[in-house]
């Protein structure tokens, strides 16, 4: 067990894209857990988009992180040290412990999970947060029936990839949306999409007219822009498009106006905003479903894994410029 | 009875603001109805704000009036030819029959109402369309529940005069958003909201603010623009936006573009467009309630009466331009 504990802090709030100096890494004691804590040894640190919007000052769903504090974010981790007989030494938990090695815990938020039925980096990812973002999104929002066509973007991603293959499960058509040619294989081959367009490429609007035959009835909209321009155009009567991130936005200081309104209302389409914390009462069920159809092999996921806390910065900038492959984690021990 | 018909033809399409010379006015004969036909002598044309979008040629939620034709619009009258027993000679009808004196119909979209309940011209106002419109966005998609909020712009208008009211019945506080300080008296003194702000004044961002001290949980929306930019600011969390028309942006050749798509992330707000038509199941009930409110003398409502068919073409560009207050009619007999 090393000697000290090494920490993620916010040095500065970014302006436009997130650059390596906007973090300050520093070493601090390991903490020491007072009467009902435990400490815990964080393995794995979950990078998601939402971090981005934690670095700004501005109005959000959550309070921002301040400057020299350490940056937010989930982790799985082994208890060390306990006082909480709930948590007790060994335990794999799932927690918001942030961009740390060691952090101390009431045990408010902390979650045992079991490592012997997935891996213990799927419950930040395929059996966690995005998970259950994919899972509300794709149900309670967007509520495909069989033989629709649901569209996702970012579909390489975590939430992504998962949001496609509950469509296909549910025997609706799905198709991705994603940055290049190799991800766009991968999401058609290994996660077993109908069909995946290229935003990137010089023919994404023809492409993406051809995969959708019929039309949308389901966006899952996380990335807005020029993706969601594109949708728009294909959007069925009473389609549905649950929405829970912009990542193409979330570095524009001047982010572009949204043409799509007359669209909304033609085709009489819900758009509506949501964010997974919100839906503590559907995370069981979700869980549970997808910790069964993973341990059966029944869905796909990718990790991509950065080597130590130090490489978490560059890392979390790569996953902002869509540089990984499904969900991104940083190996901390 | 006068020897011939006159009607009102789309003559071209409208650039920008529509101008009178994009209608033509022409006689022709009164029509024989055939077998299964009636006759039906208008009394009361309606003028509403769908009715732009009908005269361009772009895809919407209805077909584009062609040019030479009749132009579309909701009417009440009187059968005076009947080969039709469903609809006999003296009936009071409601229908789609055009901005023209007389039509033949075959019954369909034909329905006969009562003018000894409430005077006939209501039944193209708050006991019509724009009153179910009302009724549907509120309840079934605003949901607005006793002691929230609701704002709806255009609060003098056909629909938004019912929106506020309907929602003051509810338990609800009802904050109208209208162009001058006349009609902001009208809305507060006659409607009973409980306050109204005026777009066109300077403060108008400042009397919102003081309209919504609990933020806004329901905003109908029926204009778009610069007063839906100065809504977001204010919008609750899980609030619910129901949107039924942009006619601020309707003669723009080129719209700006909506900035509100971050504050529909981090509020988690459910923006969904509607067309009264598609809820065909809620208009017994909302006609019945809103029959009975209004004869009861319970919900207030206004008109706007030009004299006239020639008067048809003046009369909707002054709706288009806020120029009405309650519901815009033309009296054709």
């Amino acid at each position: 067990m090393s000697d000290t504990n090494i920490q993620v802090l916010l040095a500065r709030r970014p302006q436009g894209w997130v650059q390596e100096e906007d973090f300050s890494i520093v070493e601090t004691a390991i903490p020491t857990p007072g009467a009902g804590e435990v400490l815990v040894k964080n393995q794995y640190l979950s990078l998601d988009p939402y971090m981005r919007g934690r670095m700004n000052d501005a109005r959000s769903y959550a309070a921002s992180v301040a400057l020299g504090q350490v940056m937010v974010g989930g982790t799985v981790g082994q208890v060390v040290e306990s006082n909480n007989p709930a948590f007790p030494v060994g335990a794999t938990v799932v927690g918001n412990l942030g961009w740390q090695l060691y952090a101390v815990s009431n045990g408010q938020g902390l979650r045992i999970v079991d490592p012997t039925i997935v891996p213990p980096s799927t419950y930040l990812g395929v059996v966690g947060m995005p998970g259950v973002t994919a899972y509300v999104g794709l149900f309670d929002i967007g509520q495909p029936k069989p033989g629709e066509t649901v569209v996702v973007s970012a579909a390489a991603g975590a939430v992504g990839s998962v949001v496609g293959q509950l469509a296909k499960r549910h025997g609706a058509r799905a198709v991705g949306i994603a940055g290049g040619a190799e991800k766009c294989a991968y999401v058609v081959e290994q996660l077993g999409f109908d069909a995946c367009v290229d935003y990137k490429a010089e023919n994404f609007r023809e492409a993406l007219a051809a995969a959708v035959p019929n039309g949308i009835d389901v966006y899952f909209e996380n990335v807005g822009g020029d993706v969601l321009d594109a949708v728009l155009g294909h959007l069925n009567v009473f389609s549905r498009i649950p929405f829970c991130g912009m990542v193409s936005q979330y570095n524009e200081s001047s982010s572009q106006g949204f043409r799509g309104m007359g669209t909304l209302l033609s085709q009489r389409v819900k758009l509506q905003g949501f964010i997974v914390g919100d839906h503590l009462d559907r995370w069981p069920t979700a869980l549970s479903e997808l910790a069964k159809a993973v341990a059966a092999g029944e869905i796909a996921y990718d990790e991509t894994i950065a080597e130590g806390i130090h490489s978490a910065p560059s890392a979390f900038i790569g996953m902002l410029k869509g540089k990984n492959l499904g969900k991104q984690l940083v190996k901390l021990s």
